[in-house]
């Protein structure tokens, strides 16, 4: 139930249009990069007080993409509580075209969790369970607590916790629903260069939880564990994180474990095919079934990076690898990390100055049919193996309408004569359909459960 | 090798004795809850630019903890190089009388790494090895790169980056030095609970790092990884979080994985006797050792919360364990957080409101001869086993001048009748002396390893 002692006070946001994110912390996430003011900018913290929860609305209005508004009703006048810092008041709005957690700023810390339905758990079970998830999701980020509460997250804002759901491929075989299953959930191609861990794969049912304060996130996740009840079993779990809020004045990118620049091509809202290209349409057409209406799919692979070996190489070794500078993301033909590549330019050597088999080449869209997806992954680093190799690198989550025509055609390419190929391993992989946002009232894929 | 790009701007702060602290976020931190405005407080963006680095100052004037200081030069003139803001630019410093890390708030992520000296290694390549270690924390600490930097915290700042380094009781016999162990690290007694994995407790050499930004705390993890070369192996590494700067308008405490507020009765750095509890006087006597000046010793456990059971309990159950309200940590005889427990205060029903086996009861100084330790610890979440089960608890780290007056009474009366045991499992342990701070152009444990 509420629990008025955890409101937090988010003074005068609510509802704010101001394109002002708090969470401008040299996110990888689209709008930041090109209409928030950037994080070092002399504004008081009054003005971020009064804008928090205003995150996404840039991006509705840039591109469309309306999931995202302030959710919090404001409770300014409580006497006794001090407001909240900005990153604790941030919030993403449960409600709305798409989920929360594609387009939202990406968060400093993140669990990725699947589950398969128990033995004997149909359609039925699953649909209480969606109905489940849905009510504590929408709390839960809304800053809200449960009914039963752990409490982990007593005290702090919702700050800009998101839950995300997805159905994998063997979800509608074990609820009947396999005429729905999408052609896009199509078990991906074997990658010659894959060393997959079944276990840590795929699974009838995916939740991405992110937030800026891990004691939320670790909230949030043992309450969607725990409202599975006997319905659902952790199939696999994963921890991530990023950036923290403020600890770069870099306004765009992030770094990854490699230490480079990532993110940097991203497709932007303010891009003319952004939606078309991460979501399916309102009106899906073909083969894409109607409950997949403002959804997208989620590509997730565990990319171990073999830090040692890569970290023996030269600044400028890398920086062949990549294609990029690793000071600043900037191509090795110059300008600065948003410069298009001179992919023909030649160096003194009559060699190409980004090498034929860059990785920052072999992913260009141009160079994978218009190609593009939406990168939003999480560092992992699980610590140390008995010869004290790190277990670490990338929780890599793309986004994209179509897989086929996303994640696909570059890692067949990037399979084939990625420059990066030895220094990372991919151990383990998922495809999830997920679904649009819930309307109010509703619950995330009743069109789906219902339909 | 310094990187002016990298250099961050801490414009004004550099230095000042304003005693306001950027990390008031909940942290259990000494000074925090007295000296500190709350978090909430609308002290605009470029107040809190110009103390950046001031974090620590409150401590030093309140308790002689001068360990900490601004350590950024200022480099305000940087044209072309936003500011940061301040979570990335608060700097604890490398210098002073106490190592980094003690009295420092508590950060949102930590690393634990306990290495051995490789065979073969003994007190001239420990001797080498502290000198390059502490020549690394000097720099990162300080948010400068390192020659052949990996980049992962680059654009990043400091982030109140600490690191922190011990001598575990093998390091003396391994180096020769066994006339200079301190009685104070005689293996710590067994207690019946202990169900401790050797393999991840204890060890020549501990290290503990912590930073409000999670790339900057695993980049220096791996930097000073690799800075061991091969001079001492990786025994275990432990990864851990706290709350986030900002996340919260709590001015004191934080939270654990219970859900319970924790750190309530810390040792205030305001306390009269703080300094003699928690450090190693200036001018020891009777057995402590000469190098040990300043210094400290470190009780690291940890603690596997057995969440499944503890969630079961109904709130009141919980709160009848730990003897205080599960909403404000309050003693459950009334008042706020830190207001006294009336300990022998009856109910109704003629029992004590906080029962004689409840934790917050057991723990207190004046049912353990004074016993008191500055707890410190990081949360941890390693996944879920195979049942589902998270493996989750308490990185617990607690400091005191001598662990036998410290932790082990404390801990010896849990061990009897401590109404949480039954929730909890010790899975690990490590006792570690801490000297004090390395002196500018010396390093940590030069006394020891020159003396």
């Amino acid at each position: 139930m509420a629990d008025p002692a955890k409101t937090p006070t988010a003074p005068t946001g609510a509802g704010s249009s101001t394109p002002v994110s708090p969470s401008s912390d040299g996110t990888d996430a689209p709008a930041l990069g090109t209409d928030a003011p950037a994080p070092g900018s002399r504004i008081s913290r009054r003005q971020l007080l009064g804008t928090a929860g205003a995150t996404g609305l840039a991006l509705g209005a840039a591109g469309g993409a309306t999931g995202y508004a302030a959710a919090r009703s404001g409770s300014a006048d409580t006497a006794d509580a001090a407001p909240l810092t900005s990153l604790g008041a941030d919030t993403a709005m449960f409600h709305g075209k798409h989920q929360a957690g594609i387009t939202t700023p990406m968060q400093a810390s993140g669990h990725l969790i699947a589950f398969d339905l128990a033995p004997g758990a149909g359609r039925k079970e699953a649909t209480a369970l969606l109905r489940r998830w849905s009510a504590v999701a929408e709390r839960l980020m809304a800053g809200e607590s449960l009914s039963g509460d752990t409490e982990v997250a007593r005290d702090a804002g919702p700050s800009l916790l998101t839950v995300t759901f997805g159905f994998g491929h063997s979800f509608f075989g074990r609820t009947g629903l396999e005429k729905q299953r999408p052609v896009a959930l199509d078990p991906l191609p074997d990658f010659s260069s894959d060393h997959l861990d079944k276990a840590r794969s795929n699974g009838d049912l995916w939740v991405q939880i992110g937030a800026n304060d891990s004691l939320v996130a670790f909230h949030a996740l043992r309450a969607l564990q725990k409202e599975a009840g006997s319905a659902a079993r952790v199939r696999w779990q994963m921890n991530g994180f990023n950036r923290s809020h403020g600890a770069t004045a870099r306004p765009m990118t992030t770094r990854n474990l490699m230490g480079q620049v990532d993110g940097t091509r991203n497709p932007k809202p303010s891009d003319p095919d952004f939606q078309q290209r991460i979501f399916v349409p309102e009106k899906p057409g073909g083969e894409v079934p109607v409950w997949m209406a403002g959804g997208s799919y989620a590509v997730v692979r565990r990319i171990r990076m073999l830090l040692d070996d890569w970290e023996k190489l030269s600044v400028k070794g890398q920086e062949g690898i990549i294609g990029r500078h690793k000071s600043d993301g900037a191509p090795l033909t110059g300008g600065s990390e948003t410069t298009e590549p001179d992919l023909d330019k030649l160096g003194a050597d009559g060699t190409l100055v980004v090498p034929i088999n860059a990785h920052a080449r072999i992913t260009r869209p141009d160079q994978n049919g218009g190609a593009a997806m939406l990168r939003r992954p999480f560092s992992f680093h699980d610590g140390f193996d008995a010869d004290g190799v790190p277990e670490a690198g990338l929780l890599f989550v793309c986004w994209q309408a179509d897989p086929a025509r996303g994640f696909v055609p570059v890692q067949r390419k990037l399979d084939r004569g990625d420059a990066l190929s030895p220094f990372i391993r991919h151990e383990a992989s998922g495809l999830f359909a997920v679904p649009g946002g819930a309307e109010k009232g509703g619950y995330v894929g009743q069109r789906l459960l219902e339909g």
